[in-house]
């Protein structure tokens, strides 16, 4: 295993420390934790909270979307581990601003126990609580760590969405109604170029040979679907876009975001050719794209691969919500 | 090799078309050029414009910080290869607004000599055009491409404190005098992990031992300084900041902006990781870090690895117009 760390025990904590001391003027920890909050001027603003978290290793997700007009909070567990739920409830406690606080969880058995236990120690202080779990992983249903669909890179679109219509002030009621309007709509697929090391175990989780790709992994290396020999970029987004095509039916007229996201060791150079390769193939659909975005938003380590997350635009606000601007360290142009 | 793209020979035509597609409110595509410019309602304010470029590979520069308060365009050559003149001058030629224009290039020969050229064709054109050469990597003098030092990341903090001088009215004399100012004070060092494979190569350029990094590599895979068996994100912080060191000199009172910058294939978790022990070790020689900035901002494709970048923030100037607000792809918060 070749990384810039220290102990392996430490990674997480250090990570922490190095992001929240690089951008101050947007981030701060929570004493003894490792929940990553607001720290703009704005921070204490009376709207509804936005929490979301999960194992770390999906860097810059979760805590590159704190700031204004996107989450309240981030909670880091260690590696491809949940966050626990007293760290979690810490992180509920700071974003309650007397309009309670809305949580967004991926499908991770892990996640949703935890956040679930957390929500519980809420209801007994009396923060109301609501929350959504994303499932825009079409891969496969069921896997190592998820009962139904798992949780990846779309869940950035609920965090900027969602985050979007609190800033604007839309209370708890309407913050729940709008995230379960816009998660069934929101549709990811990925292929592995190679495996990911989690540095406690110094091995890659899975292996692939020098010419075999496989399609469907999970940001946590569990097996996708199918393995092929190596595909060119078209070919690749051309299989992906099939099983997205099967969930969404494209036809003209549809409007649609479009997120390419690298896994982590993948170039920008090869995220922008499969991104042309996927609008030329959506054009051929005939369906409108409105909203693009390029970029490593949901890692899994040193994973090469990409995913490709497409949402429906139903409603023209979720399009204004996605280009809602922001102060976040990671959520860009 | 295992990338995601299709011909070898247009990789760089399908990345500038991609790009420019994901992001069209900020950037398009010259015809008939790899030069992307800047495509906002303010393109055409008569202000300086600011030209980079330099061989594709390194994305997202230079072509991520196009856009309003940073460059008025980039012009991609091929991977690893200078742009040509002609490329060069169309983007000098789009992006005089009638105050002239200022180049910033990167200290390699090919590059110098066709930005030169470029510089040239406007001179017969009547436009107005001076220039700098960025030259921060102190990890070796001369080098393959080279006379002199290399340029590398710290050229990203020269596009941005230009770009918000230009955005603010200086004209072409205060911002050539402003850009060898700000340049003696950048420096640059970067350790690699592994090397980087061009496309059409299809080998890496260097190899490394599994447990063997090198010191002071170059962005193109040049020759560092130094190979060691791997050593912890402190000892390379420490190993790093002595070189560093020995250029500015540390001491109590002094002011700084620290760049962290992830070569292409190394997880945000480690460059966090590593900027940690940066900040930590720059602590104990008592200077002032008042600018932080970590993420993948010029790379060298799949490499792994980091650079640091120190700017000595001599002037209050300097450190304002690294926080002054851009719309670009990639400078981000």
């Amino acid at each position: 295993m070749k990384k810039i760390i220290n102990n392996v025990d430490d990674v997480v904590a250090e990570m922490v420390d190095g992001m929240v001391r690089s951008y101050p003027q947007i981030v701060k920890k929570l004493p003894d934790t490792e929940a990553i909050v607001r720290n703009d001027a704005d921070r204490d603003k009376s709207i509804v909270g936005l929490v979301s978290g999960g194992g770390s290793g999906h860097e810059p997700t979760h805590a590159g979307y704190v700031g204004q007009g996107m989450l309240s909070a981030a909670v880091a567990g260690q590696v491809f581990t949940s966050p626990t739920p007293d760290q979690i409830y810490a992180a509920i406690k700071d974003a309650n601003h007397g309009k309670g606080v809305f949580l967004i969880i991926k499908n991770y058995s892990g996640d949703v126990m935890n956040f679930d236990m957390a929500k519980d120690i809420a209801d007994m202080d009396d923060i109301p609580v609501k929350s959504i779990v994303v499932d825009d992983d079409i891969a496969v249903e069921n896997s190592t760590y998820t009962q139904g669909r798992r949780g990846v890179a779309g869940t950035i679109f609920v965090h900027k969405i969602l985050g979007a219509a609190a800033d604007q002030g839309a209370d708890l009621d309407q913050i729940d109604s709008l995230a379960h309007q816009i998660v069934p709509n929101i549709k990811t697929i990925g292929v592995a170029l190679s495996g990911a090391t989690v540095p406690a175990v110094g091995k890659p989780g899975f292996t692939l040979a020098d010419d075999e790709i496989e399609y469907g992994v999970g940001i946590h290396g569990e097996p996708g679907y199918r393995k092929e020999k190596l595909q060119s970029s078209k070919d690749m987004a051309h299989e992906l876009l099939e099983k997205l095509g099967s969930e969404f039916h494209f036809e003209a007229g549809q409007h649609y975001a479009v997120l390419v996201n690298g896994m982590g060791a993948t170039p920008l150079m090869e995220q922008y050719i499969f991104m042309n390769d996927v609008l030329n193939e959506l054009d051929k659909d005939g369906v409108s794209v409105d909203y693009t975005k390029v970029g490593n938003f949901m890692t899994s380590l040193d994973m090469a691969g990409v995913s490709l997350t497409l949402m429906k635009l139903d409603d023209a606000h979720w399009l204004q919500n996605l280009q809602y601007p922001v102060k976040t360290i990671a959520w860009g142009a």
